[in-house]
């Protein structure tokens, strides 16, 4: 009884907020660059004004994790600083300074009739986050949504909550005072799970799910959510080296995407080397890696390696997002692409050759949101592709596969005009 | 029990047939352009050359839907002639003439440090198409996920099982006589409602699910598959005629927009007048409406003209598909905005008028796929829009909005090539 009633509170709530964002949505959708970019500074320079009052509520969320014995890491990433507020304040005016992706004409002619057809960008309307502790994504979010137009339903983890909550006051304030209505940014309280359950039920009232964080997350709001969804980020990344790789080359591509930002979805997990390299190249790399401080989980050719942990079924799915690598060995590219097929996430695959051949196939044949050739898995960014600031990495096939910018959160619009044109 | 395990032996008889389209889907992903077009010259081909097995196939079906009593309007969709199968033929041989969207580069540029990022078009994998009745669909589906590079699975409506057999079974031999994998066309049987779910359960197995038939079976897709879909189709599209209309070219679209093919999604269902006209046009444009044999269903002003019946606050959301029209008297171009904004399905809505403030407001503020000035809200259709085949009018905001063509049967790719790069 009390479950149920708190559910039909929350959904309620959830479509209450839900109906302000789409009434407030409609505004942004005809407002301006100008107007939007003002916005955004307005935004960027409140967080810096009120660093105080975003760090101590911060403080509370800390405290909280570190009574409740959360682990050091993260607890540091739920931390914030005036480092990392300058940070967020540059982001959005990062965004401030990308073009606006609204009005762009994606396509447009004049058809044989005379009729006059246009393709443009048009906002989604009401986009909802649901992600996990760092609280910077709060104000990444907000200032992406509001420049391609979205109103945003922002639903964080409850460790959060009183930072994201000080962080969407301060930019709701900073949106009001441009002139803008501040219903475009709205929290999503954190306190039940049920939340998350009405925005995934809320189809017509959110236009789009973008769930970020864990592979959790992400599966349940995959699979429960009759909202469409943006799946993002799960990355089982592998480097391939080739037979015929540079082994200098591969051996600084492996250790920097193993070991430059473990954490993160780009990182890779699992190396896959060519069987004519396991007397030279093999050895080499993994006490590199080893150095490096990584803990090598090998196949059997790898594991007769010293310091090497047999690898289990499991590894070679796992994503370890930690100075951990899977490591076995191919006997050939089709037992590379193979191994691919049967563990990649679809997030990045990488192959190191310098057998243009070999590259060929692999690129044709991963299928993945992003194939690097002789390059880290690392550079699968916004801010690396050059698109600027990124919502997330869409690793599903629909609308949006790979890093996911301003013109990935609009969707299109056709304006076709005549003169009285009839069939 | 019998239904679990009729629901288990769909279930697994769906994934071995989608295992069997992502294994030829591969061989298919990798073909080249002219393989492709091959393959569809001989399908149109075999089409001509089998018309008297598909015509009796065909006769199966038309007499088991008459003996059930089936409308005569239903039975003429299923109907198959030798001439509708020349136009499945010409169809086919259309797409083969339109240029291969796999491959395609949409974005591409050489970064600041050298490596060289290009994001091209790929096939998605496997496609299910869930639709109903009219058996040339059956072509047309199989022939653009060919051309899009995606193995599809046919799941037509039990009604026309005969004539879908057939045909698939005539396209998957010329698919093979071309050198292609036949798995790449299969049917999925409708012999129960299970193979739908099955369908709609088979995320990983199959990309994309694509539902074409009446309200029903897309909502129920909608909101009970897993598998990401797109929304195609219904269309309540409203003609609003502006104060400042050219009155007879609002006569010549409304009546185009209403009559020239009332059944299908793109035909007008409602049309809005502004009051300043209830006078003049609208007692013309109802009566050159019944004289066309359409039905009028007006509110309280239009009711009050001869012949017109009363409308319930259902017909504002009806999707007639026949010779019936709801129409309003709203009181200003935001009263016609308002009510779009309220039963609008997203479509297609068009505005006629010659005020360029009027048309601006109606382009920026109509929330549809399409909105059109001065035209027929006929003109919603790939073909006329010069796309080609369309599969389908999507609906929805993501991935695709509108005619989807070919360019929109498929995903991107990033592939970033560089000499060892690492950050």
């Amino acid at each position: 009884m009390t479950s149920l009633t708190s559910s039909q509170t929350s959904s309620e709530g959830v479509l209450e907020l839900a109906t302000r964002a789409r009434a407030a949505g409609r505004g942004l959708a005809l407002a301006n660059r100008a107007t939007k970019d003002a916005a955004l500074e307005a935004m960027a320079q409140a967080l810096l004004t009120h660093a105080e009052t975003l760090l101590a509520a911060n403080a509370e969320d800390v405290r909280r994790a570190e009574e409740g014995g959360t682990p050091a890491g993260i607890v540091d990433r739920l931390r914030l600083t005036h480092d990392r507020l300058a940070a967020m304040a540059q982001g959005l005016r990062d965004v401030a300074g990308l073009p606006d992706p609204v009005g762009e004409v994606v396509r447009g002619s004049t058809l044989a009739n005379g009729l006059e057809m246009r393709q443009l960008r048009v906002p989604f309307g009401v986009v909802g986050m649901i992600y996990e502790a760092r609280p910077n994504v709060t104000a990444d979010a907000a200032g992406i949504c509001l420049k391609s137009g979205n109103a945003v339903l922002l639903r964080g983890s409850s460790s959060a909550a009183a930072s994201n909550a000080a962080i969407v006051e301060v930019l709701r304030d900073a949106v009001a005072a441009a002139g803008l209505d501040p219903d475009v940014v709205q929290m999503v309280p954190a306190d039940s799970r049920e939340t998350v359950r009405a925005m995934m039920r809320a189809r017509g009232h959110i236009d789009v799910l973008i769930p970020r964080g864990g592979a959790g997350l992400i599966r349940s709001v995959v699979e429960e959510s009759t909202v469409p969804v943006i799946e993002t980020g799960v990355g089982n990344c592998h480097v391939y080296v080739d037979r015929a790789a540079d082994l200098d080359k591969a051996l600084a591509v492996v250790l920097n995407a193993k070991t430059h930002r473990p954490s993160v979805c780009n990182a890779a997990e699992t190396l896959l080397v060519h069987a004519d390299l396991a007397a030279t190249f093999l050895p080499r790399v993994v006490s590199a890696l080893q150095e490096a401080g990584v803990s090598v989980h090998g196949d059997a050719a790898t594991a007769a390696l010293p310091g090497v942990v047999p690898a289990t079924e499991e590894d070679w799915d796992t994503e370890y997002l930690s100075l951990d690598m899977a490591v076995a060995v191919v006997g050939s590219i089709d037992g590379a692409l193979d191994h691919v097929r049967r563990h990649s996430s679809g997030h990045t695959e990488a192959i190191l050759t310098e057998d243009q051949g070999a590259a060929r196939r692999f690129v044709a044949e991963v299928d993945a949101a992003a194939v690097l050739v002789n390059a880290s898995t690392r550079f699968t960014d916004g801010g690396e592709l050059g698109f600027g600031a990124e919502i997330g990495i869409s690793t599903q096939k629909l609308h949006a596969r790979g890093p996911m910018g301003l013109p990935e959160m609009t969707s299109t619009k056709y304006v076709v005009t005549g003169d009285g044109h009839v069939r």
